[in-house]
């Protein structure tokens, strides 16, 4: 059956997000410094080979356990599940086919149509919440997995319903001091998780943990 | 020359010390929790024979290279930096020869003279600062290195001083939800790090960065 799994990096001290990074605050000089973050904290993955072509880079990267990481976290997904802040923000920069290749559930208020887009992503704007979107993914991934793909508000949703089997975490040697948070907001006796593997990268340290 | 660093244990949402971990609340009902909580953070070293040992818990313990990263911590290390709440709760439950055999300086407002342990550890109890404190404890170090102990705030204290030169973390697969995070209260720019080494132990991440 269909595992459910997050795959996202975070620093340090537990964000995922600098402050200020919404689509809204792209031009506003009070958030200067977001995307200077945003990119310490994703070092690690813009030199992946895999993750450069799929994101229309060029070419070159490394080749690596930490990009055949990478290419399986693609390769497994079936349906991927995220946030309204994700999808604009992604919405305004990933390349015209989207970099998901597989049905997109989106956790919005917006009332709006799918959206396919080349290369076999669509999104679906859900507005009916987070179980009614996991059992459409489960639907669409057929054997494959179905990634929670973030933002934070949204897998920790997902963690409190206590749905997650695996977290894997690319833990970046980097110290935001603000911003959003991975952990939070999370249900008392909380998820439980065991360390089931660790990959040491230079740019980062790759945590998979498996629900007890 | 003597090395500044940090070696403890931190949860995966990023909290190095339970809600209600206080001396004052040991029978308050509200924080009944606590205790268990703490415990699920420092399982990885409580197996430890060095750690056993110097504990007086008894015989036996794990020999293998996290036993070998404990006995490193402690035999590197020629005095010890800690905050007032960190005293108050080991002076309650360290054994009689504290676990330190070093010089340990207590920052605190109390006013109170040097407290001589047997086995080698003293308690001086500081009260004109962290950077005063680091003074004496460079003194006292002699070619071995200081160890700030804890709490987070003294930590967060030295680390806005940028004296922190070797970061090492034993982050547990546990979610805490609350509590005192390690990370908080840091200036911008914060300090910056690199991943040094990366041990993985089956109850915890050694996690070991270095300043840049």
């Amino acid at each position: 059956m269909s595992k459910v799994f997050v795959n996202i990096a975070m620093t340090l001290d537990g964000y995922t997000a600098p402050e200020g990074m919404a689509i809204e605050h792209w031009t506003d000089p009070t958030y200067k410094n977001w995307g200077a973050k945003w990119g310490s904290l994703m070092t690690w993955l813009m030199n992946q080979q895999y993750f450069r072509d799929k994101l229309k880079f060029g070419p070159g990267g490394e080749t690596g356990p930490v990009n055949d990481l990478v290419r399986t976290t693609f390769e497994r997904t079936g349906a991927n599940i995220m946030g309204k802040r994700m999808f604009e923000q992604g919405e305004a920069s990933w390349p015209e086919d989207a970099p998901f290749h597989t049905p997109v559930y989106v956790l919005t208020h917006e009332k709006r149509g799918p959206w396919p887009r080349p290369g076999g992503t669509t999104f679906y704007f859900i507005n009916d919440g987070a179980e009614r979107a996991l059992e459409l993914a489960r639907e669409a991934a057929g054997s494959r997995d179905i990634r929670i793909s973030g933002g934070a508000n949204v897998i920790q949703q997902y963690l409190n319903m206590g749905v997650v089997e695996e977290l894997e975490i690319a833990l970046a040697p980097v110290l935001f001091g603000s911003g959003r948070r991975l952990f939070e907001n999370l249900r008392e006796p909380g998820p439980q998780f065991r360390i089931d593997n660790v990959l040491a990268g230079s740019a980062a340290t790759h945590l998979r943990y498996v629900r007890k």
